[in-house]
C-alpha cells in the first residue's frame, strides 16, 4: 500500500506539469470513455467509445443548465491530456497529477475549476490495491479519470438515468460529491476484508502454532500502515472540501459533502482501530507462544529432574569395584538391597512430585 | 466494538439519502412508540402504541410553549421515516443516517433542526454493545430513535412526570440534553464493568499461568480500542454542541452541555486508562511468565549440572576393561575405593552448590 | 487512581443538579466548618466548629473590602449544600459536583461565582489517594470543601493570621489561587514518593530476581496512568483560569495564576517522566531476566555438550558383549585400553572447551 | 542522519552571525561557481568558473527583467562569503547557516530576501547523506549553495537553455521552487532505496536466522529516525512558504509551491511509513525466532522425555546386585525378563507420543 | 535529570513569593558578581567582586544609551535578592523563582521587565547536569543568574570587550538574547556527548553480552525522559519570544531570536533523536540475546538428540540379564554383536545430522 505514494515518483529537475506517459509496466491497458449529457431540460444521454477525439464534441454551454460528465477508464496518453488540458484549459501541474498516479489524495483549488485526486481502494484478484481517481469539476462539466480497470462508477450513470434525486438538477459539485462518495465509500468494502481476516486470525492464534500466523500478522499489518497514510490525507482533503468557499460550490450540497467526510473519518478510524487490533494480535499469540513454550520446559524440568539422579542411583551400583573388600559397595550383597534401592528411589519420586506441586508445576 | 462502526454501510453508488430497510439480521424485533406532550401549561401525557400513524396527531403547536417528545423504540421501517420526514420537514441524509446504524456519534446542524447521532454503551446478556440513539430537536417537538431493545429513557419520562425542575420548561433543547445525558452517563455502568474485569484478571495475572489469561486481555483490549473510537467522537461532537450558537439553543441551558460534556471526557479518560492498564497488564504478565520459566530453567540447570558428572563419573567404573593389566581401571580393585569415589562425588557437589550460590541461582 | 474518576458516578438518567447523599461506605466521617473573616480593615477573625446553620451567619457585608471563607471539611449533606445554594445563590450543577466525588479537575465559570473542583493527591496511611477539592470564588466570600480528613490549608489559615503580604487584601480570586496553590504544590509531596519508589526498585531491579519487582512496577504504572489523567485535566483547568477574562479577577493576580499554572505543569511533567521511567524500568526488568536466563542456558548447555558424549562413551565400555569373539569390543582387553580412553576422554572435553571459546561462551 | 543535524554546532558563546571557516574535515573539496543569467529579452547564457570574484560581475539591473543566478557548489569561505553578503546586502545570520552545514530545514524571510535552508537527501557510495542546500532568494538574483560534490542541479539549467515553459519568465520565486523541487524529489529516490532495503530485509526474514537482519533492522530504523526528524523540518518550511505573503512572490507561483509542499508531505509520510514497517518487522522477526525456539525445544524436550525413563530402566538392570538372593533382581534370571522388558519399554514410548500428540507438540 | 524538576519544591500552602534560602546541601557554594557597563559611547567597564552592596552602585542612566550588566554567579541569599527586587522593582513571584532552583524554563512578561528561567545543560565531572538560569531584562540593565559554579558566560564578555558587531549597540534585549543563547548551544555540547555514548552502546551490542549494557541503555534512556521535559519547556519559551510584543524588544533583533529558537528546536529534535535510538537499541540487543540463546538452545538440543538415544542402546547392553536363556540378549554372543551396534548407532547419527539439516540447525 505504501508503495502506491511511491509509485512513479518525479526524477528530480524534471519541468513541473511535463506531462510524460507512464511506463508500459504501469499502464493499465486500453482507454474506454463514458460520455453523459444531462440536465438543461434533455433527458440524460451516455456514450461509450473507446476513440479520444469525437467523445469531447460538442462542448457543454454555459448558459443552459446542463452537465456534461466525461469518464476516462484506463490510461489516458499525454498527448491526450495535453488536448484536454487546451479545450478545457486545466492547470498543467493538475494535468501532471493526473498522468502520474500515486499522488496524495488531496484538493487543489482553482480559478473555475476544483481538482481532486482520490485513492480508491479496490479488491482486485484476492489482493487489495489502491488505485487513482482524479476529478476536474468545473461549472458544466466533471472530468473523471479512473487508473484502473473496473467500472467503479457505474452505479452513478445509472442513478442518472433514473433522474431520481437530487443528481437531476445537473450541479457539477454534486456529481463530483456523488463520485467521491463512491471512492469513499469502496473504504468500508475493503476495510470489511479486513474486518474479515482479523477475525480469521483471532480464531487461529489460539490453536495454531504455525510460522504462517506470524507472517499474516505482519502483511496485515503492513497493509495498514500504508492504507492509513493515504486514508488519513484523504479525510484531511475531504475536510478541507467542507470548509472550501468557491462558487462552484452550492451550499445546499455542503450537508453531502459533510455526510460524506463524515463517512471518510469513520473508514480511517477503522482502519486505525484494526491496525491497533493487528498489533495487539501479534501481542497476544507472543504471549501465548510464551505460555506454550514454559509448558514445554516445564515438562522437560520435571522428566530431568526426576530421572537424573535415579538414574545415578542405578549407575552407582552398576560399578565394578571389587567387592572382596567390605568397603566397596557393601549394598550389593545384602539380601535386599535392590529392594530397598526401590524403595528409596520411590520415595525421591514421590517427595519430588510434592515439591512441584507446591511450586504449581504440576 | 469496532464492527459497530462497519455494521450497515453503504454500498458504494447507492444514492445519498435513500432509505433501505435494514437487513433482516440486523433488525432488533418490534417497534414501540412513546409520545410525551407536556409544557404549555398542560399536566405530562404519555401515549404508547406499537401502531404509527395515529401516534404523530396532533402536531404540537408552535406559538404554545408545549413540546412534543416522540421516542421510537426499535426497528423503524424506511417508508416510516419517509412518512416521519415529510411531516417535520428533516433532511434526507439525516434520516438515512437514522437508519443507517453504526454511525460515528456526531451533530448536525440544519436551519430548524438539530441531529444527532449518539452512542448507546449497554450490557445485554453480559456482553457489552453499543446501540445507535438518533435525535431529532426541533422547536416543538424532540424525535428520538434507539435501535435497542431495553427502555433507555423510562427515567426521562418519570422526571417529565414528576414535573419537578428545569424540564417542566419544555424547552427541545433541555430535553434533548437529557436523553444524551442518559447516553453519556451509561458509558461510567459499562466502564465499571471493565474496571471490575481488569480489577479480577490483575488478581490472576499474580498467580495464574493459565492461556485464558493472555485471551482475556486481548479481548479487553480490542473492544476498549473499539469503544474508544466510538467514545472519542461522541466527546467530539458535544464539544461542538457546547460551543454551538443556534436559535433552538438556549443561553441558560449551557451549564448543562457543559456539564455533559465534562461527563463525556471523563468516560473517554477512563477508557483511555482501562486501555492502558490492560497494555500494562500484559506486559506483567509476560514479565511473570517469563519469571517463572527463568525459575523452571535454573532447577534444571542445577539439576543436570550436578547430576551429568557424577553419572559420567558412575559410568566410567562401570566399564568392563579388562583389570588383570594393571593400567586398566587400578582403582575398581583399590580397597577404599567405593568410599573415595563417594567422597570425591560429596565434594564435587558442594563445590557445584557454593558456585551456584555465588551465582544467585539458589 | 483511575478510580477516582469512575467512583460515586450519575446513574443514567437521574435529575440532574438532584443532589443525593453520598453511599455510608464513601462518607469520609464527620464535619467540620471552619469560617475566617478578614479585611475591610478588621483584623482576621477565625471560628471552627460542627455546627452548620450558626456558621453562615452574618453574610459579609458587599460595600466593605472584607471576605468571607468558609471551609467544610469532610461530609457536607445534601441538605446542607441545598441552603448553602440558597443562600448564596449557586448553580445547582456546581452543588451537585461538590457531593459527587470523581470530578474531573475543571472550571465551571458563572455570571457571580467561579466554581473549581480540583484533585488534592494526598499521602494517607503509606497509600497515594486523591481527594476532591471544591471551591466557589464570589465576590466577598470563598467557600471550600474538602472530602478528606486531614487539614489541609492550616497553613493558608497562618497566613491570614500573619497578615503579610497580598492575602492582607483580602481578594477573593487570590484566596481562591491560595487554596489551589495548596492543591497544585501537594502533587509535588506525592511525586517526591514516587521518585523515591522508582529510585528503590531501580536499585533493586539489579540485583533482584523476585516477581515482586514486576508487580510494583506495574502498580505504580497504572497509579501514575491514573495519576496522570487527572493531572492533565487539573493542568488544563488551571490554563483556563489563566486566560480567563472575569470581574472576580484582578489583573494584578495573573501572574500569581501563571504561576501556580506553571507548578501544574511541572507536576504533569515529571508525572510523565515518571511513568517513562517506570516503563523503561520493565524494559530493563525483563532485560536483565532474558540474560541471566541466557546464562543459565548456557550453563547448561555447557554441562550436557561436555557430559553426554562422555557418558556414552563409558557406557560403550560397559556393554557386556561377549569378548570371546575378536570383534566385540577387542579395546577392552588392550593393555592400555583405560588409559587410551581417558586420553581420548580428555582431548575431546579440551576440544569442546575452545569450540565454547571461540563463541563467547565461556 | 541525525548527525545532520549535530554536525558543526555553535560553540556556545560565539558571536552570532561570525562567519568560520569549517573545519578541514568538514569540507567537501573544491569549489566550482556556475551563473546563469536569463530572462529580460536575452537569451540565457552560461559561465563557470572556479575564481570567485569575477563571477560575480556583472550586478543583474533591476528595471530589466532579468534573472542572474549563482550557484556555489562545493566549499564556500568564510571571506567569500563576507564578500557576498555585503554585494547583495544579506543578513549575517543566513551567512552564517550556510557555513555552519546540519541547519534543520527552514526559511527565514527578510524584507528583499528570502533565505532557505534545505536538506539533500543523496546517495553517496551506497551509502545514504543529507548534504545542505542554501538559497537566497533577491528580486534579480538567486544565490543558491551545495555543500556537496555531485552537480544536483544540471537539470534545471538544461531547462533554462531549453526555454521553455514558465520558467522563461525569469522569475526569482519560480526559480528557487525549480531548485527545492529537486531536493524533495530527492527524497523519493532516497525512500525508493529503503522500500528495496526493506523489501531484501523481509524476504530474508522469514527464511534467515543470523544476526545480521537484526543489525540491518536496527541500522535502517536509526536512519529513518535521523531522516524523518529532517523531512519534518523540510515539510514545515515548505508549508510556511505556501502561506507566505512577500513582494517577492507571484500569485501565479504558489499552485507551484503547493504542488511541491505535497511532494514533500509524500515523502514525510513514506518515511514514517518505512520507519512503521522496520519496527513491525523486527517485531516479526523477533516473533519467528521465538516460534523457532519453540520447535527447537520441543524437540529437546521429546527426545528426553522418551529416552530418560529408557535409559533409567535399561540402568537398573545394568546394577551388579548380588543375584544370590531371591529379592535383588530376580527378573534378570528370568527366562523372557529381556523381552518383557523391550515390551515395557515399546509401550511406554507409544503412551509417551500419544500424550504428546495430545498436547499437539508433535 | 527528571530530578532537576523535583528539586526544591514548593511545601503545600507557603506565602507564594516568599524568599527562603536554599537547603545547605542545594547550595552551590560562594558567591560572584560580575558587572559590565557598557554601550552610551564609553569603553566597557568590567568589575569583578565577591562583595555585594558595591556592586549594584552606580545606577544605570536611563536617558543614556548605556546598559549594566550584573551577572550572579553561585549562590544569592534572600536578603540580597530581596535588595535587588527593591532597587529594581522586580516581582517577588520571580525573584522566588531565581532561588527555588529546578523550574521549568519559561518567560514571564512584566510591564518593564521580561523574566526568563532556563535550563543550562553542562557536564560536571563526567556526569551532566542541568543549572538553573534565570535572567531580568530590563530596559537599562540586565541581570543574570547563574547556580553553578563554572563561568559559562566569560565568551559573552570577551564579545563586550571586544566591541565588536551589534552588542555594541547595548540593547539589553540582545544582551539577553546573547546568554540565553549560550544556553541553547550548550544543549549541543550535552547532546554530542549522549551521540559519543550511544555510538559506544551501538558498538557494544553487537558483540558485548554483559548486564552492564543493558543498564547504560537504561540509563541513558531515563536521562533522556528528563533532559526532554526540560528542553521542550525551553523551546516553548523561547517560541513565545519570538512572538513577544514588547517594548524592550527592538524588531531588528528579532532574526537573532528567531535563529535561537531554530537551534533550540533542533537540540529538542536531536533529544528526540537520540531517545528513538536508545530505545531502538534495547529492541536491538534484546533480538540479538534471543538470537544467541536460540544458538545455545539448539546446540544443546543437536546435543541431547544424538546422544540420549546412543546412551540408551548402549545402556542397553550393559544390562545382566542371564544369558543362558536364549531369549535374554541374545545379540550379546552374536560374533559381530559389536560391530554391528557400532554400525547401527553410526547409521543413526547421521539420519538425524540429515534430519537436523533440513530443518535448517545446522
Amino acid at each position: 500500500m505504501l508503495s502506491y505514494l511511491l509509485s512513479r515518483s518525479h526524477e528530480p529537475g524534471r519541468r513541473p506539469g511535463k506531462l510524460v506517459d507512464p511506463e508500459p509496466e504501469e499502464r493499465v491497458g486500453g482507454l474506454t470513455i463514458y460520455r453523459m449529457d444531462f440536465g438543461g431540460g434533455h433527458s440524460p444521454q451516455e456514450r461509450r467509445d473507446t476513440d479520444f477525439e469525437p467523445m469531447l464534441e460538442p462542448l457543454p454551454d454555459a448558459s443552459d443548465h446542463a452537465l456534461a460528465w466525461l469518464h476516462f477508464q484506463g490510461d489516458v496518453s499525454a498527448a491526450q491530456l495535453t488536448r484536454l488540458g487546451k479545450k478545457y484549459d486545466l492547470h498543467p501541474l493538475a494535468l501532471e497529477d493526473v498522468l502520474n498516479r500515486g499522488q496524495r489524495p488531496k484538493i487543489d483549488v482553482y480559478r473555475d475549476t476544483l481538482f481532486m485526486t482520490l485513492a480508491l481502494p479496490h479488491v482486485v484478484d484476492h489482493a487489495i490495491a489502491i488505485q487513482q481517481i482524479s476529478l476536474f469539476i468545473g461549472p458544466n462539466y466533471v472530468l473523471s479519470f479512473h487508473a484502473g480497470r473496473h467500472d467503479a462508477f457505474a452505479a452513478v450513470r445509472e442513478r442518472i438515468h433514473a433522474a431520481h434525486g437530487r443528481i437531476t438538477y445537473a450541479e457539477s459539485d454534486y456529481l463530483g460529491y456523488c463520485l467521491a462518495d463512491v471512492v469513499v465509500d469502496s473504504g468500508f468494502v475493503v476495510l470489511a476484508r479486513y474486518n474479515d481476516e482479523l477475525d480469521g486470525l483471532e480464531e487461529t492464534v489460539f490453536d495454531d502454532r504455525s510460522d504462517d500466523l506470524v507472517g499474516a500478522i505482519h502483511d496485515i499489518r503492513r497493509r495498514l500502515i500504508g492504507l492509513r497514510k493515504v486514508l488519513l490525507s484523504q479525510n484531511e482533503a475531504l475536510m478541507r472540501l467542507v470548509g472550501l468557499e468557491h462558487r462552484l460550490i452550492h451550499a445546499d450540497n455542503r450537508p453531502y459533502f459533510r455526510d460524506m467526510q463524515d463517512h471518510a473519518k469513520r473508514v480511517l478510524d477503522l482502519c486505525d482501530g484494526y491496525r491497533d487490533t493487528a498489533a495487539s494480535l501479534l501481542d497476544t499469540h507472543l504471549s501465548l507462544a510464551s505460555a506454550r513454550m514454559n509448558d514445554v520446559m516445564r515438562v522437560l524440568t520435571l522428566i530431568a529432574t526426576v530421572f537424573m539422579p535415579l538414574s545415578f542411583l542405578v549407575g552407582v551400583y552398576g560399578m565394578n569395584f571389587d567387592t572382596k573388600y567390605v568397603w566397596n559397595m557393601p549394598e550389593l550383597s545384602y539380601r535386599y538391597g535392590y529392594p530397598i534401592l526401590l524403595g528409596v528411589m520411590i520415595v525421591a519420586v514421590i517427595a519430588m512430585l510434592i515439591y512441584f506441586r507446591r511450586k504449581r508445576w504440576l
